[in-house]
């Protein structure tokens, strides 16, 4: 008899706490914190010895730091004879740096993949990555969750009509297609163009968007200049409203500003990464994943079947 | 015919190009930049297919930046077919963290060797680790290099009479033995007890300092606590003056302040670490390792001994 642990670090506390409510149990007692020189200090103050241990940790801002803070809690319970490892992490830092676009560039998604199986890694629960692939990147099972039915049972209740759901760019027009399945609604295409990262241009608009409410999606909105030029070309070319949603809101640098001062309605997004409250604007909606990943671990735990839950 | 190309990132690129410059060399063309959302960038803007690459950078404040610039970079030269990648890492931090000194500790020293590993590195220098053991937590080649000539050589230069040198704890005093031994001088030892991390208590004095002239020395100087406490312990029973030395100024928190309050006379420290403009007092006395990782990297990479450099 192994117990299920749940220990959260420093990324989402409040998710952690969320997952262990409805899993009915007590958040592992653990400590991360910074000796004086920067160095990640990580006690773990209860045994955890032959448990099937869960750590929850997002690999978003501060990247770096809430990556090795999972690496090091990592070594820690394999030192301790935790039974299994289990990492959930809901948004997955690096994973746009997953292919080699030119000469001489890393495949940073890869070698995070590494160096977490490095460390001690058993098993990863992961939520929409950025790209399916970078499932294989790992050697160890993972699952890998979906946040479209989230997503569409918001907009579902919200009894919208004349939907046409729309995808900010070619990329991501099978994810606009699962969306759109689940609201019954046909799909538009923003065709654009982007000069260099973090930047850029909308062109044109692929389908019929006149007069109806517009909804768009992408996995991660960063500095949302692609969702929010997107929304405001969407509204010049005659859509009536237009809402947006991601799974991941990374929301960096001017995100908060454009997305402000955008035609977006509403910009419905998750709680895989936590949003500090100076960036908590009104017209932000935010649904938990914390059902989902609850129904996981569990099933997890209990030797049960995920495959409704995952890609 | 194998190039051989050294490489900056951010830690310290003066030391580099310090480096570069006494090898004879250009240093390889490559920016490490932050994307809008914190996820580092790397740009290799030459070609090093087949060469033998040096990569200069040390895991010191901020640590998880430093440490995981350093793992990309790895990857980056390793898919770019780089023949051998050597990480010249002239301050290795978590080294401290290298044990379990309580139960469920990582240990972070370690798991950072697992992690410079599995990104691809194919050989270490190092510059006085914390603990000589930490060689032994790589499988690839380490070249472990002394800082002491170094120290020793500025001190022997100076013509301090009647000199003693003195461990600030019982853990260095195997290195205070090797500063005396170039010296010719006596070893004195502070017999302190450290009530928890980062907090410093001076007992005791053991061995003869009164009415000499008192060199202190660490291999690593964090807070300043142990250090300062240990010079003003020196010259409240009676030593005549006090210098201090260690190879790597980490210099955190309250350091400056302290040594600045301090009977330190003056502080000898190596550019293991880049100190920032503002924490550079008049106290502090500066050597630059640059010849010394020169001469090994030009060894190895010309495949002669490096038996004198190392320990
Ligand atoms: N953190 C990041 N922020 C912005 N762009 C990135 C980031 N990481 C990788 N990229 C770039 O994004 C592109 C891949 O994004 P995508 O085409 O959406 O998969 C590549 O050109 C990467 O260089
Ligand atoms: N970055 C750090 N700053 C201060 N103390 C540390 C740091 N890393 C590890 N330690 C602690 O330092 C002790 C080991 O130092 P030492 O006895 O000098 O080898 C252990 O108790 C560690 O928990």
């Amino acid at each position: 008899d192994s117990n299920l642990k749940l220990f959260s670090l420093n990324s989402d506390p409040k998710l952690a706490r969320k997952i262990a409510e409805i899993l009915g149990i007590e958040l592992g007692k653990s400590s991360v914190t910074r000796f004086s020189d920067g160095e990640i200090q990580i006690n773990i103050e209860e045994s955890i010895r032959g448990d099937e241990v869960y750590i929850v940790q997002s690999i978003s801002n501060p990247v770096n730091e809430h990556l090795m803070e999972l690496l090091i809690m990592v070594d820690a319970l394999k030192r301790a004879s935790a039974k299994t490892i289990n990492l959930v992490i809901p948004y997955y830092g690096y994973a746009r740096q997953d292919r080699k676009a030119r000469a001489r560039e890393p495949i940073t998604a890869k070698l995070v993949a590494n160096l977490l199986q490095r460390a001690g890694s058993t098993r990863v629960i992961a939520l929409d990555l950025h790209a399916p692939q970078i499932q294989g990147f790992f050697d160890i099972p993972i699952d890998h969750l979906l946040g479209v039915p989230i997503l569409g049972e918001y907009f579902i209740n919200k009894n919208l009509e004349d939907i046409v759901i729309v995808s900010p760019d070619h990329g991501g027009v099978t994810r606009a297609r699962k969306l759109a399945d689940r609201l019954k609604a046909p799909i538009a295409i923003i065709d654009k163009r982007r000069p260099r990262p973090n930047v850029v241009e909308v062109m044109n608009i692929v389908g019929h968007i006149e007069g109806k409410t517009a909804i768009l999606i992408d996995d991660i909105i960063d500095t949302a200049g692609t969702i929010t030029l997107a929304a405001n070309a969407l509204v010049e070319h005659g859509a009536k409203e237009v809402y947006a949603c991601c799974t991941h809101p990374v929301l960096s640098g001017p995100a908060i500003e454009r997305i402000q001062s955008s035609k977006i309605k509403e910009l419905v997004i998750t709680d895989s990464i936590t949003i500090p409250e100076e960036k908590r604007i009104d017209k932000l909606v935010e649904l938990s994943v914390a059902p989902l990943i609850s129904e996981a671990i569990k099933r997890i735990y209990e030797k049960q079947s995920v495959d409704e839950l995952v890609q």
